[in-house]
């Protein structure tokens, strides 16, 4: 082989910052693999079943044949031929909408994707017309949002967090600040129940704010929402879709915490009506659709057909599905927690704090030393224990004093032993240790 | 809902004509579900087995157990966790290239893609660096590229098609026409057996030729071939890829006309060299895999191990696999051109001509009429008979006279009945015809 190409005549995104970080994170990750990891941001294993899966796909096709009346051809060619774009399970999910969100949607303005990565590039893929057009984001934030807006040049404007997640008056100085400059900010991402990485929760009084500030400033909200089944108090604020009645979200879901993360489902709900030269007005999910025929053409119905029969294994209420799931990551965090304060008592001068979220997956220390890739790499190495700098989610120079623990893929026992390893890592870098 | 959004502040793809011109014909053919349609290019569903699908994923298992020594734990966060970016069935598609097709690939160069399509995303976004970047493709051409190119707003340069294809000639004038305008035109992306929808095929010595004219112009080529196995004289010509000797054939792969298309597996092969600004020199496939993870994230791993477990059950023979359906499709193209020349003799005065194509599933038809979305729709209503016009393929003028005919999804009946309603419309438009 001799050709060569260069990187610098390839696109831009191939030299993005978080990306080459995430690599980094991966590398080091298998480079140690003994080592534990608060580092991943994935479901627990210990209840994945490959049974299941066979039976989910009997009861999609049991579905299709008595709820729709197919015959046996119609089920083979649903599940197996080249099928609808927007996706075959979206009827499903707007029932699941119904009972666990209390989102009312039509059906038609569901997009079924390949996760919900996919959901975020078709969204801004659309709102990125030209050179004008922007993203917001808060800071810190979840690097696939900004990984999407890489691949079609479209510029993230972070905002920097509150307290409960969004500072509604940083927010809109920032969409001011833009159009000042001449930019089109057209949009909002954010995930205002515990989000990655911050773990922060936005107020129900804030959510009602922001749906106003948004209609105010012409803005779309996408609403990005894989963690919010999984409060510890057992409490759930409603969804900013659920709140929205006027056409302001677009609601971005994910499976992968909730259904199953190897059948990478996803979907947006995109209700958002869309005028068209011609004076046709129809739905930005016939707007995505089209952008999807281009990119995947349709998601697997296999795949599809999985995440339907868990909906119908548990008549479409996933939040009743996920009570394990719920009770695991509720006893993490709370293991989590109390370790911390074991850890780095109040008092003990080790110069480490952290918040306290109210669910998700993930909290953040901040420490007295700088937390970066270097650190890492003789965490993972001396002290065998592995965590994500903030550093890859927010360009705030008080980032560089923080990292994420995730506590979603490990166990009690693995905690315990992960936070011995990580306050060993912090005495080495007390002022006066070796 | 009250938020009206204009299509012109959305991304100019969504404006595509072949885009708007397929869903045109895919609400014809849901206006008229009783006319029988060459339109569709979708593999034969007589094969589809649902119980296959069960038997492939149990198969797929049983590898990862005797062949990878993974226990239990490993089997199910293969299958159901999120996973490695370029796929997880890259040794056993490297396995089949080399069985048959014999490429011979090292397995990392191997990105498992959601089908085809998203491959040719991945390619175009890594190659669309700046404004100066074009692609070239044959005219007439599958819309899939061209689609893809809008979505990354990269112009494709159209080169018309010679008697077998690529017209070398032209190839280089283009290339050289686009670089003294101040284009960089990267690749050029051909179907070299059985294009869509021509029905073409590369003769070999033309492969070589263009082999040697890659090199001597610098440009990638980009090879798709989703309708190799289909040849209906059992011949087969070796592919570019396993010509190329010089790293300069990206190799697009489908799993759709050969696996099951709804798994919605593809891949790129993208064995080319890259060196970075720091010097390491590394995959295009890895530069491939950076953008697929913003895109997709990964591929869904149960769906990657439905083709897994096909391709197993045939020790990776995937070409012995499609027996039934080789026979099918050349026992279709038999009958279609047994029966046009019956239809439309050479001396019978209807001006209705085709080319013999050597396989696949497309051939096309020339008539003395403008073959458009207006004659479609008289076509499906009047005479229950569906095609695809050549304008949605091409700008050539001489398009506008053409209709594409697929054979592959429709029976031996259905070619004959869809035959003679074709000849009904062709009588009802010639002069003195009411």
């Amino acid at each position: 082989m001799e050709t060569l190409l260069h990187t610098s005549a390839l696109h831009a995104s191939l030299e993005d910052d978080a990306l080459n970080s995430m690599n980094f994170l991966n590398e080091i990750a298998q480079r140690f693999p003994d080592a534990i990891s608060f580092a991943a941001g994935r479901p627990y294993e210990g209840f994945f079943d490959s049974g299941l899966v066979h039976d989910y796909l009997r009861r999609f096709e049991q579905y299709l044949r008595e709820e729709k009346g197919y015959d046996e051809a119609q089920v083979r060619r649903t599940l197996f031929q080249y099928g609808r774009t927007k996706g075959i399970v979206h009827e499903l999910i707007a029932r699941h909408l119904e009972l666990d969100e209390g989102i009312i949607v039509d059906p038609e303005s569901v997009v079924v994707t390949v996760g919900c990565q996919e959901a975020m590039f078709l969204v801004l893929r659309a709102l990125r017309a030209d050179e004008r057009d922007a993203v917001l984001a808060m800071s810190p934030s979840y690097v696939g949002l900004s990984g999407a807006a890489r691949l079609v040049d479209m510029p993230v404007l972070e905002v920097a967090e509150g307290p409960d997640g969004v500072d509604l008056d940083r927010l809109e100085e920032a969409v001011l600040g833009a159009r000042a400059r001449g930019m089109r900010p057209r949009a909002c991402y954010l995930v205002p129940d515990f989000s990655n990485p911050s773990g922060s929760q936005l107020s129900l009084a804030n959510r009602h704010l922001l749906l106003d500030l948004a209609e105010r400033l012409d803005l779309l909200l996408l609403e990005d929402n894989p963690y919010g089944y999984f409060g510890a108090d057992g409490e759930r604020l409603p969804t900013l879709k659920s709140l929205d009645t006027r056409g302001r979200v677009v609601y971005l879901g994910s499976f992968a915490k909730t259904g199953l993360p190897g059948a990478r489902i996803g979907y947006a709900v995109a209700d958002q009506r869309v005028a068209t030269a011609t004076g046709r007005v129809g739905l930005l999910a016939d707007e995505l659709s089209k952008i999807k025929s281009m990119l995947t053409v349709n998601t697997s119905p296999i795949a599809q057909a999985v995440i339907a029969g868990k909906l119908l294994t548990h008549d479409c209420n996933l939040y009743g599905a996920n009570e394990r799931e719920i009770a695991l990551y509720r006893d993490n965090l709370r293991r989590l927690l109390a370790g911390l304060e074991r850890h780095f008592p109040r008092d003990g001068g080790s110069g480490v704090s952290w918040n306290v979220p109210r669910g998700g997956f993930f909290t953040v220390l901040t420490v007295p030393f700088p937390a970066d890739d270097a650190l890492l790499e003789i965490s993972a190495r001396d002290h065998g224990v592995l965590w994500t700098p903030m550093s890859y989610f927010s360009s705030d120079p008080a980032a560089a004093h923080q990292l994420r623990l995730s506590y979603s893929q490990v166990t009690v026992e693995q905690i315990d032993q992960g936070l011995e390893r990580l306050a060993a890592l912090v005495t080495s870098r007390q002022p006066g240790s070796a």
